[in-house]
């Protein structure tokens, strides 16, 4: 599998959204989100988007370049018109204005309206912690990749709605980001692509019978994913879920799309900040993180564990050893971005 | 198993904090917030406790009638010093203190100081919720009853750090009230009390062997209760509990006690709410949220289960029946009130 430096990815992605139309900086907001994703070995919201975005650009689902501005405020909220531009456009307009409000109240938040595809949602909250706030953000789709059950039902009535937190630390904040389901979409597709079978109790077939065959998932007929904990606990992951879904679309005052409709955009998202500032302080929280984190680490390692990692700790790692040695891409992934290149005409 | 009405236990409770010196208002609001556990069916969080409320009250770990007041607020936040007091009345001022400020900026939260156990946690945020708000609450334990393990690690540096949301709804509100481990303590005791069997999967022995005899979780030498998700996610668990451990200290300034220190309380409460006036609008955020329950709801039952039960609705159906019916008391249970009354200086 070839390799690319991770700068040379950043650089490819930008050139397709500007042929695209975007202005440079969101071309290389948008590009830097997927590139990042990559760096952190999570390749499902990676550079293998890039095709993707090039013709969603193409088609007018994304409308690149489009305005993204504040549709109603009060000190400390704002929803946000992401104009179907560019999710990462958006959201990063997003970190923007609640990292601005936060410093009034000391707390924050903001939800979007016409929000496509967000990419890794850790980003969001991510940046907002680099800044010395604890950040927590949610992300749900609107009647679109609805596979996930509700706990005890057996359709698919909820997206794999990821949350996501993160705290202030040193080198780089601690990053939660999770789906609210047992295994996230993207995860089947590049199990499938590689052609192993799924871990065992968290994808039924269209029959409701457990499956580990990815192709079983994919259908037709399409099978569904189970809430996060189940078989026991899965009321606990629907609940979870659930409150990604309200925070996503009612919060905003959007409604569920009628049945078969295309709501024209994929995401809501709800990020929201807190300042130590307005608590104990903020070199005072930091420094409590720190000993929390001390703490925590220091229970010893479970048999056959490797000790205790912080929530995005390992994707971290990946990053620095694929920002010295490389980004692998997937021959035909590479074949796939390169045809993306040729429509909307840059020869790479 | 005699069984007593709620009103008659409510009394009981309240004539049993009122003889402790509670005034009125707020012995009535503990003996309410436990004897709604137990009409709920979270025996573990219900009457149950009235002889350790009492006991504590009498040898000063809870400082009864002690004011609560805010001790650092902004617009937008505030830092609330329980005086331990009853968790209940630290947390029931906290409620008052974030529904009035959420009228400003949109969004609020509160944290605690020098809280005592606030009980049933769903409580709080259900009271917001009843006001039409989206709430949210963490509650953490200060370095005690730290038996859940890190994921990756043997010993326990967590409590079980339960969340909780709740959302209007016809009715009651929605409400979603879960441990962030495989179990929850109180049910790991309910279960040794009635001789049955641990769920597998949950627990540890000593030695780090999966366990499923509540002995063996109690020891000596004390075992542990691994994180939510176990054994393929517990990192979900395991963050979402780091989220509970730092709203619950870090944020509000409050460092770990040394080891073996006795913080002289239990909890740490975060509370937030968000105003749908500040977005879509309240009736509509409430049409929207019957909608997406309805919605969800329309799921047809999973193979062997009744079709999907919203958050918080089974407690609440046992609410409606024991109020019915009455709530079932162990003997056991019952005669240690009265012993804990005859200490208080009241005949039951």
């Amino acid at each position: 599998m070839p390799t690319f430096s991770h700068g040379d990815l950043r650089d490819v992605g930008a050139r397709l959204f500007r042929a695209c139309g975007a202005p440079e900086e969101e071309a290389r907001l948008v590009a830097d989100n997927l590139v990042d994703a990559s760096l952190m070995g999570l390749d499902s919201h990676g550079v293998t988007r890039f095709p993707q975005y090039v013709e969603q650009a193409l088609d007018g689902t994304i409308k690149v370049g489009a305005p993204v501005h504040i549709v109603r405020e009060t000190t400390g909220t704002a929803v946000v018109d992401c104009g179907n531009n560019y999710g990462m456009v958006g959201g990063g307009r997003m970190v923007e204005v609640v990292s601005a409000k936060v410093r009034g109240p000391g707390i924050a938040c903001a939800v979007s309206l016409h929000c496509n595809h967000v990419g890794r949602l850790g980003a969001y909250p991510q940046k907002l912690a680099e800044e010395g706030l604890f950040a927590f953000a949610t992300v749900n789709a609107h009647r679109q990749g609805h596979w996930v059950t509700p706990w005890g039902g057996r359709e698919g009535r909820l997206a794999t709605n990821p949350l996501a937190w993160a705290a202030p630390a040193d080198g780089h904040p601690v990053v939660m980001d999770m789906s609210t389901s047992m295994i996230a979409e993207g995860k089947i597709r590049v199990l499938m692509h590689q052609g192993k079978p799924l871990p065992e109790g968290c994808v039924l077939d269209a029959d409701g019978a457990p499956t580990t065959d990815p192709k079983h998932f994919y259908g037709p007929p399409h099978g569904t994913i189970l809430p996060f904990g189940s078989p026991r606990l899965g009321y606990k992951g629907f609940g979870l879920s659930l409150m990604v879904e309200i925070l996503g679309a009612a919060l905003a005052g959007v409604p569920l799309p009628e049945e078969g409709e295309d709501p024209g955009y994929v995401n809501g998202l709800f990020l929201m900040a807190i300042d130590p500032a307005a608590f104990g302080g903020k070199d005072r929280f930091r420094d409590l993180l720190a000993e929390v984190f001390t703490y925590v680490a220091s229970s010893p390692p479970a048999p056959g564990a490797d000790g205790v990692i912080l929530p995005g700790e390992l994707d971290f790692r990946t990053a620095e050893k694929r920002r010295a040695e490389g980004i692998p891409v997937a021959d035909e992934t590479w074949r796939l971005i390169r045809e993306a290149g040729l429509k909307a005409g840059v020869t790479l």
